[in-house]
């Protein structure tokens, strides 16, 4: 079993960017310690970053090849992206939102997801915890589906 | 390290309310299966459902007593309640905010929660497993913090 | 045949309440003659009445238990409670929502119903006959069900 | 005592229109029942459909003459006629208003209604019963005042 | 020099109807009180009065063959018809629109106006003198251009 | 095969009015326009036009006996009026929203189509040609259905 | 009997301010336009023009003394200026609002007027023709009253 | 003479409760200020606190027995409970709002209160000294009416 | 310890304007009663009062002289006003905001205050007593700073 | 004459995504007909998609050097480009803005086209025969022009 | 060449003001910087400040006497005042607004300008610095005009 | 010191693209303006324009490595781009926002900046000289941090 793990625009800044809001894991700590928890819960994790809309678009398309199910930090396309969500209706995958920050008590602007109505459910709020939480919900609605 | 569990209106009739949104699964149900999850991960939780939000608000103050965190589900209450909100953040307590359905994706009016900002996050959409969820992003808060 | 009937809060205080707005009659008298009414209708009527959200939404529930249907003047709660929304449409009893003044001419925040869309309907406007009219509306619908 | 029943536009389609929203029964179906009903409290009926908004005007300035009261189901222009509200405020007779379908639960602008303020009240959802019940709390307000 | 006249909807009803807000004078008066203003202004005019907005949409066009201006009150129309606004920027006559009461305190959907952007301007509060400052409006206009 | 071409206020106007956004053409120069190019698509046309919008609704109703489409230009009533809109869902008949201007960079309270939800789709900007086109759209939609 | 005729800001600067929409008439030339009018009615007036919202209070203010009405162009305050509105409403004299230009097919901002609501009415689109008709208006409403 | 003193959710857990924003005094600390202060204006007050909505519309209710007057701080419920702006309308009595906070410089859902409508004024930002300025105004107005 | 006590627009009216909302007290009547009240406080008040916004502002800023506190009523300027919230702002003064009516029940434009924000607190619905109970607030808040 | 036809992102999942909404034509299969339909119209047509807004916007931009004209499907663009509609406003070809389905009876957000004011016109809701009608309308304009 | 140098409200308060946003310079300071870097540019400036609208209308209506453009800097009233930007657009001078903070994050209401519309731009956010810019920009757009 | 210079979407259409709005130098030229005054600012520029909000977001990033400041004009993606915002913030560089136009005067939808808050400030208005006046702006901030 393989699930597709997708990080948005200025993920790739991790550790560095604002800490007092996302914390100070790299995107690579934060990827090798999804990697380690993947592993417990016997499954394959492959993993895909950009900064550009359209390339995570096409990056939620191909997982409908190879993978049972998506776990995508939008980030700031979240509250912008329609294309996004269209991508994950149409591919028709079980896709779990995650974010590292609460959404909720932030910009108002960042209250609204356009992607979270096609996906699962949302989890946001527990730094890069939350990436293991969405992995473990997805691998338990995919298993119990 | 004790844990409160509080949950809202109407989740007394899950199992009978609505199935194809709530589940089948009634609150003793999930009450049973929180309970072992707890156990796995060495914490003890104390459970209280009320129609009433003003006895959720008195549950939120008094579980300032022994408990070190709160998993809340404030159902209709999420979308309605300031005492609930001003409750929780009267007490200082961590708060995990959890739903079964996936509120983002239902009527217009449930995607604004009072509640969430005064939490640490907010996880919806995977039936009775957002509880263990939950309980899990709490408990590893706690643990970090 | 039983039907419940509740009414929500400053109910109570018919008869003394702003008289210009809803009458002389008491909740006492209206309950009077609501009883008279369901005889020459066959059925039989229970009375339930609170100032507390959350005992309606009880109340709600239990009519689960032996009633077949529910009459229902949800009073200021009408335009603020998601959670007994949500309790009629748990049960999923036939509901009819009645009001005593005309709610579509007052103050704007009273124009909206947060409960008649999970009602058969509404009548409103009709002082203590509401009552009546939406008890033989209601005992025709599940007639003809 | 005479009532006029006044009917909006595409009222005429009833039977074919839609069925799972406004039931099977045809207007002329409709007004039969209604004719028998008001014998039954002692009142004599009169009828008018029309889709053409000013016509409707008219005709409840016509109901001056010789009725005293009048039973309106605007239908669609219930949502966009200020004339129509003009001419019943401006006749001053008793307007009752009637709908077959629950509107408080269609599209977001069905739900307000521009005529319901200067009416005495509004019954919606119970088919052709909405029309019976109407009858009844217009006749029984009549005899009343 | 000729001068259309028209009046929408319930207009007809002056005198009988709500005379706290529109006074005691019927149409017919007001007519002859325009008549006679006319006269004093040299020019000649020529009146219309419909419920109907469709045939107050052909009046407007119908204007075009022999008359050089229109004074107008839409009366409910004026805050919902896009049709007669078409229809008074289709023929290209200087047009004045009137009210009789003061449109801007009373409710709020009547603050605004669909066809006085169309118009040369608008009079409104003054009763039956709207008329003749209308008139008298028009014609100056026409005068000077 | 019979198709209903519908026109509603002011296009009778046409070639006079505002010809900088509607064109030159009359709507009689139109009508024979489609008529020439309904007998290439093998079809036969009817044509109505009316300024009243219930006219317009029975028109809608009408089409109904012996037409297997409607090719409508609601004209100012695209954007206020229910009354069509229910008509064309009431009917049921396959119908295409045509528009001569391109309505969606005109006054912001043109964008919005009440009747477009409820038509197979809608084609705006191109004069003349908008009905043709939607000729052929209709005609492609009733063969392929 | 004195009548008050009140400037409000940047009209003192008419005839060279934008003649494509407020004219080439000075102020001058308007008041002794409207002079000359004065006297044909028989009633004398005093002006006052002021760039100072406060000023035009105090100016509303001092028209009690010994002045029966007042003619406003509140100019750019009647879209902001909740002080005049106060001020008119203070002094309990008739008050006709005046505009030069037609202020509904303007800036959005310009249609709504808060000081028409407790003037009699309001006269907008007529050059210094406005100013004119609003005296006759006032003098009329005066001598009727 | 008595007054009513209510108090709203939280204020039980003041003194503990952010006291940057709410003070470091006790419910009972507040209570005996109000007391002592009271003497001085030679009346008895009565005090409540629930965290119950309904029970504070019921003591509103009860307060009409042996009450001339109410000083009331919603809390939380002065912005969602349209049940106690209808139990403080029903009973009649003079009633002040009080808050400690400021709530005009807090979030954007506390600018709003449901209740001050009803009541004879609102006293908002002076911590404790709130509810002894509210007790002196009750009672100024008491003895002046 | 001196007060600076600010009135806004139209005070200078009170006595003759609107007495049904504003009382039969003049603003010298007012003056004097808080004189009076001043001495039992043990402090020097200062007086101003204009029509002119800047005006205010201008007084706001000379009270940093010699003034301790600001007791304000900012009548019309309450809701339109950003330059006297940004001179309260900028003088570091505490200041008291009053109001004679309660802007709460009247024109929903009155609701919102531009200055309460930056003010201590907010007292409205007393009348002349507004002024008094606005004192005590502040002096008993400067004493306690 | 060669015609440039664009598609937005998730075209290229035509065929597979839900195909309830937007049928079972893969895009290869609507670019085949395109081709042969732009045949029997004597005209050339080069295809672009591309999941990324900015490649839209260069390949708008390119269609300048050979192109006499744009037919363009934003797909989930549509609704958020500013960079598009920039794009098409920018090369000033003639443009014709197609949609699959009725983008007029989904989620709100649909109903709003960023890029339709600076188009031609649209076309929407007939399926893959929205390409050749909008291709058709495209010849049609140019050839006319 | 002559630059007016215009200062709205509160500006005079400078450097004792919430340093924190708007630095420690005086107006002064400010002034002599504008002066020494007018000089550099080869212009004369003449400045003005007030804390009274009018007087700013004023100001602006006088600049056209004898200077070729203006820098304003219309503090508070940039969100209020229609009347400045009226006169700005009245006198026909090439104006540039300038702000000492970035008015774009900080309160909403703060966001919106009623007088940029009639600048030739705004330079926000700079400080002091924003006038010297704001000087350059409007001598550079003179000089090659 | 270097600054890097990014250019958003359709800039490079500059000088062929609605001169009228935009000015008819081309982005090579501006960039040339740029070079050859930052050399008399004595720094150093680098510059980067895309089509693609990703890329920009990318450019922002990788302008931490060797500059110490941002002139940005993110062009359509001002209003659309919660992506490029977080960059910015996340680099946590000094950063200037240009436009060429002034947005203040366009659409309405160009009015708002969704990087502006993140920005120092923002320059609008001024054609090429806005990239200037920007460069200045930052240099001078640059220094005086």
């Amino acid at each position: 079993m393989k699930i597709m793990v997708i990080n948005g625009p200025n993920i790739n800044m991790l550790g560095t960017r604002e800490p007092e809001i996302y914390g100070s894991l790299t995107l690579e700590d934060i990827i090798n310690e999804i990697n380690d928890y993947a592993k417990t819960l016997g499954v394959e994790i492959e993993t895909f970053q950009s900064n550009v809309e359209g390339e995570i678009v096409t990056s939620v398309q191909k997982a409908k090849n190879d993978c049972c199910g998506i776990v995508i930090n939008p980030a700031a396309y979240t509250h912008t992206s329609v294309a996004i969500r269209d991508a994950i209706a149409a591919v028709g995958l079980p896709c779990v939102e995650v974010h590292l920050s609460n959404i909720h008590n932030r910009e108002e602007f960042r209250k609204n997801s356009l992607t979270a109505p096609v996906c699962i459910g949302q989890i946001a709020g527990f730094g890069a915890n939350s990436y293991k939480l969405g992995l473990k919900a997805l691998v338990d609605f995919i298993k119990s589906a």
